[in-house]
C-alpha cells in the first residue's frame, strides 16, 4: 500500500512541492510582487538555519574562514575576466541610481564572487607562507533568470549561496581542494540524507573561467535531476586577469591557483522534497525545527488538564535532553487535525497521550516515515525516541538512495536510452567518444541534458562504440531531465 | 599612568579605529572599489556573529519569529507610503536592468522593509487571533549616503541590519510593544557593557512614517555621540496605505497597529570601539572571537616542547569547559610580539607560561583591561579564569558607563552648553518650551544636533525658561556632536 501512496505524490510532484511549501508553512511563494523572489516564513526559516550550522560546522572544521563581502560588485571589476563576464552578462541585475543620480559606474548584484574575492585577495595574500587560504560567504546572489522560476529551485535571489574561494600555490594543491570540497559535501548529504551522484561537466558546461567543473546531482521526487552542488579548480584564471602574484619558496613570484565551491537553497529545497509522501514533508531528524511534537488527546473519564499536565512533563524530560519538541495545547483542535497539521510540515516523531497512556504510566510513539506507532513506558522514552530517530534517518537514507540507484541505466542503446527516460525520467549512460558533437546529438536525440562523466573516472575500459560516430567509447554519458 | 595613556586614543579616535580594525583584523575599509563598503575579515566576522547569535536569543526568547524577505522592492510598493519614500527618495538605489533588459519596474536595494512586509502581512493576518504577530530579520540594507562614510558607523551597505516588526489590535499594545523592544535592547547593551542614554526623538527627527521615535545613543571614546538603536510605534498608516485590515473582537473590520525597531553593525562597532586603549581594543568577554589565548614562553633550562605539551593540557581543560582558547604556537614570533598582536585584537585574558610556571605547576594570568597580572596554581585555574573574566566585564562596564555619565551636562545657560560641546563633546540638557523653532535656534548656536528629550519621561516640572523664547521650558532637550 506504501508503494501505491508513494506514487501518486511523485506524479504530481510540482503541485505537491508547492503545497507542501505553502501548507507546511516553509516558504511564501508566487505572491510576493516580484517573479523568482520568495520570503522564507519562520519554520521553513528554522530548517533553513538549522542546514546552514550543519554547512558551518564542516567547513570551519576543515580551516575554511567566514568573511563577508560586499552585495555590489562594479561593473569595471566585474568584466575583468572575459570568459567569466560572458557566461554571466544576460544575468546580472545592474544598480544604475543612487536615489535621483546616475551612477559613475554600474553596480552588479552579485551573480557570484570571484572577481571581488580575487581583487582583495590579490591585496591580502603576498606569499606562499599565507596559504593555501580558504574563506567561504553565505549570502544572497541574483540571477535574472529568463528560464520560468521555480520556488528554491531556481530564483532570481538565492538567498542561501555558500561560496568558498580557496588559494593555492601549485595546480596540484587546487586538485586535492576539490577532493576536499567533495568530501565536505559529500558529509553534508550524508547527514540529511540526500542521495547524489557526482559528475565531472562537459567542458561547455563547466563554470565560466573554470579548467573544470566537478557536481553533485540528486534525483527528485518526479525523476528530474537537480544540482546540488558544484566545485571548481579556477586554474590560475583570475589571478592573472587582477595580476594577482606570490612569492614563491624559492623567491620567484608567480600567480596562485584557485578554487572555488557552492551550494544552495536547493540544499533545503532537497531536505523536504526527497523524503516526502502523499501527506507532505518528511524532514531529516537532525535538521528538523521540531523533531518531536506531542498531542494530548482528550479522555472521557479524566480531565483535559491532567492529560496535560503528564504531556508537560514528557516535554520538560525531552527538552532537558537537547530535544526539540513541541507541545499542541491548542483547544480548538482535534488530534485528527492536529496530527495531520505536524504531518503536512514532517515533524519525524508524534507522541500521542490520552487517558490510556496516562493511567497506564506509557506513551505512544508514531513514526512519520512509516507510520508505525508503538506503546512505550515512560522510563523507557528518552531511549525509544533516540532510537527512533536513528531508525527514521536510516530509512529515510536508504529509501532515497534506493530510489537514486533505481533511477539510473546504463545502455549502449539510443533508442532504449530514449525509451528510458520518456517513460520514468531518471539517468541514462550512454558510451561516449568524448566529442562535443556526438554529444549534442545524443542530447538531441534522447531530448535531454549531458551530466558529464562518472567521477571519479573509471578506469576500466567502456568497450562499447559512440552511437552517433561508432568511434570507441572513452567514456560513458550520463543524460538526464534536469531542472 | 593608566588616564594618560587612555587619554592619547580618545584624542586620535578617528584614526585609532581606523588602525583597529585594519591591524586587529576586524574589518577591511577603504580599499574595496566602491565607497562606504567594506569586508568583515574572519576574526571580525566572529565577533560579529556571536552578537547577532545574543541579539537571535533575546528576541527568539519573546516570541519573535525571524523571517527573510526579498532584498528587492519594486518601487511600485516602495511609493506607496507617501511620507516613508520621502524619508528615503534621495538615499535608495535602483536596479534598472537585468542583463541587457530594461526593466518594467524599477527595483530597490531594501532601505528598510516596512512596505515589502506589510504588504505580505496584509495577506497573511486576517484576525485579531494572529495578534500579536513579531517578526524580524537580519538582512543587509543600502542607503546612498552623501555623508562622509565611516567604517561599521556610517556605510552604504550595512550588512547587519536587524530589523523587527510587529503588529497588533490596538496603539496601547504597539506602545507596550515599544516597551518590550526598548528592555530587549537594554539587555543586548548590558550583556556588551555599552551604555546608553535612552530620548524620545524630537517631532522633525522621527522614523518616516512613524507617530514617534524612541532611540538608544552611546557615547564614543572621542565624545561624539552614535545611534545604536531605534524603536518606533508606527500607528495604522502602512496597514492603511496597503488596505490592511483584520477583523476584531466584535467582529468589526480595522486597521491594526504596527512598530518597528532596529539596530545595526553599529553594535559591533561600539563593542570594538568603546572599551578600547592606546594599545588597540579590549572585546567584551562574551562576545569575544578567543576569550583566553595562551602564549608559551620559551626557557633556558626546559625544552620548548615540554613548556608546548604544558601549555597544550592547559588548553584542552579550558576549552572542555566551553571556552573559546587559542594558543599561539608560532615558531617565528617572539613572546612581546605575540603579547601586542593579541592585545590589538583585544583578547580579554592571557595565558603565559614559561618555564618557572612548568617547574611550579602555576600559570600567569594577565588581564587585558588592567594589564593585572596574577599567578595561579594549576587546580585553581578554571576558577581563577572565570573570575577574571566576570571582573574583566563587571570593569568594562563601569567604565563605559562612567565616561557616558562624566560627559552629560545639564544647564539653563546657553553659552556654557556651547562651551562644554566645543571643549569635550558629550551631551549637553537645557530647558526647552518645546518649539521647534527654538530648538533649531540653539542647535545653530551650539553647533550640534537634538536628540530629543529623556525617555521615560521626568515628571519633575523643569522650573527654567526655555533660553531662546523665555517661556515656561517643559522638557529639557538633550543636544550633542553625533556621528
Amino acid at each position: 500500500m506504501s508503494n501505491v501512496v508513494r506514487n501518486k505524490w511523485r506524479e504530481e510532484f510540482s503541485k505537491w512541492f508547492d503545497d507542501v511549501l505553502e501548507n507546511g508553512e516553509f516558504y511564501d511563494y508566487g505572491r510576493y510582487p516580484i517573479k523568482g523572489m520568495g520570503i522564507w516564513m519562520p519554520y521553513g526559516f528554522q530548517l533553513r538555519r538549522r542546514i546552514i550550522e550543519l554547512v558551518r560546522k564542516e567547513l570551519d572544521g576543515t580551516g575554511h574562514e567566514e568573511v563577508l563581502f560586499p552585495l555590489l560588485i562594479p561593473e569595471t571589476l566585474l568584466r575583468r575576466e572575459k570568459e567569466h563576464i560572458r557566461g554571466f552578462e544576460d544575468e546580472v541585475y545592474w544598480v544604475t541610481h543612487g536615489g535621483l543620480d546616475p551612477l559613475d559606474v554600474k553596480l552588479a548584484l552579485r551573480p557570484t564572487s570571484e572577481t571581488s574575492i580575487t581583487y582583495m585577495e590579490s591585496l591580502w595574500i603576498k606569499s606562499y607562507k599565507q596559504l593555501p587560504k580558504k574563506y567561504y560567504q553565505i549570502v544572497s546572489i541574483f540571477r535574472y533568470e529568463t528560464k520560468s522560476t521555480r520556488p528554491m529551485i531556481r530564483l532570481r535571489e538565492v538567498t542561501t549561496f555558500k561560496e568558498a574561494h580557496t588559494v593555492h600555490v601549485s595546480k596540484e594543491d587546487a586538485d586535492r581542494q576539490v577532493q576536499e570540497a567533495i568530501s565536505i559535501y559529500k558529509k553534508i548529504f550524508d547527514e540529511l540524507g540526500i542521495p547524489y551522484i557526482i559528475s565531472k561537466r562537459p567542458e561547455w558546461d563547466k563554470f565560466a573561467g573554470a579548467l573544470y567543473t566537478i557536481a553533485f546531482d540528486t534525483i527528485f521526487p518526479d525523476g528530474r535531476i537537480l544540482q546540488i552542488a558544484t566545485a571548481h579548480n579556477l586554474g590560475q584564471n583570475f589571478p592573472k586577469t587582477f595580476d594577482f602574484k606570490i612569492q614563491l619558496e624559492d623567491e620567484s613570484l608567480d600567480y596562485p591557483w584557485q578554487t572555488s565551491y557552492g551550494l544552495s537553497d536547493r540544499v533545503v529545497a532537497s531536505a523536504i522534497a526527497i523524503h516526502g509522501d502523499d501527506i507532505g514533508a518528511v524532514l531529516p531528524v537532525n535538521v528538523a525545527p521540531i523533531q518531536v511534537v506531542i498531542v494530548p488527546i482528550p479522555g472521557k473519564s479524566v480531565e483535559f488538564k491532567t492529560i496535560l499536565e503528564y504531556s508537560r512533563k514528557i516535554e520538560s524530560i525531552l527538552s532537558n535532553e537537547g530535544l526539540r519538541v513541541r507541545i499542541d495545547d491548542r483547544g480548538e483542535l482535534r488530534p485528527g487535525a492536529k496530527f495531520y497539521y505536524w504531518e503536512t510540515k514532517g515533524v519525524p516523531i508524534r507522541l500521542e497521550i490520552g487517558e490510556k497512556e496516562l493511567s497506564n504510566n506509557t506513551i505512544i510513539v508514531s513514526r512519520r516515515d512509516t507510520g508505525t506507532k508503538t506503546t512505550v513506558s515512560l522510563h523507557k522514552l528518552s531511549e525509544k525516541v533516540r532510537e527512533t530517530m536513528d531508525s527514521i534517518m536510516e530509512n529515510l537514507s536508504n529509501r532515497a538512495w534506493r530510489f537514486l540507484r533505481e533511477n539510473i541505466k546504463r545502455t549502449s542503446s539510443l533508442r532504449e536510452a530514449k525509451e528510458y527516460i520518456e517513460s520514468k525520467r531518471g539517468i541514462v549512460e550512454v558510451p561516449w567518444c568524448g566529442d562535443e558533437k556526438c554529444a549534442y546529438e545524443m542530447m538531441e536525440y534522447i531530448d535531454a541534458k549531458a551530466l558529464g562523466t562518472p567521477y571519479p573516472e573509471d578506469d576500466r575500459p567502456v568497450n562499447e562504440k559512440c552511437p552517433i560516430c561508432g568511434k570507441e567509447a572513452k567514456h560513458w554519458l550520463r543524460i538526464a531531465k534536469t531542472y
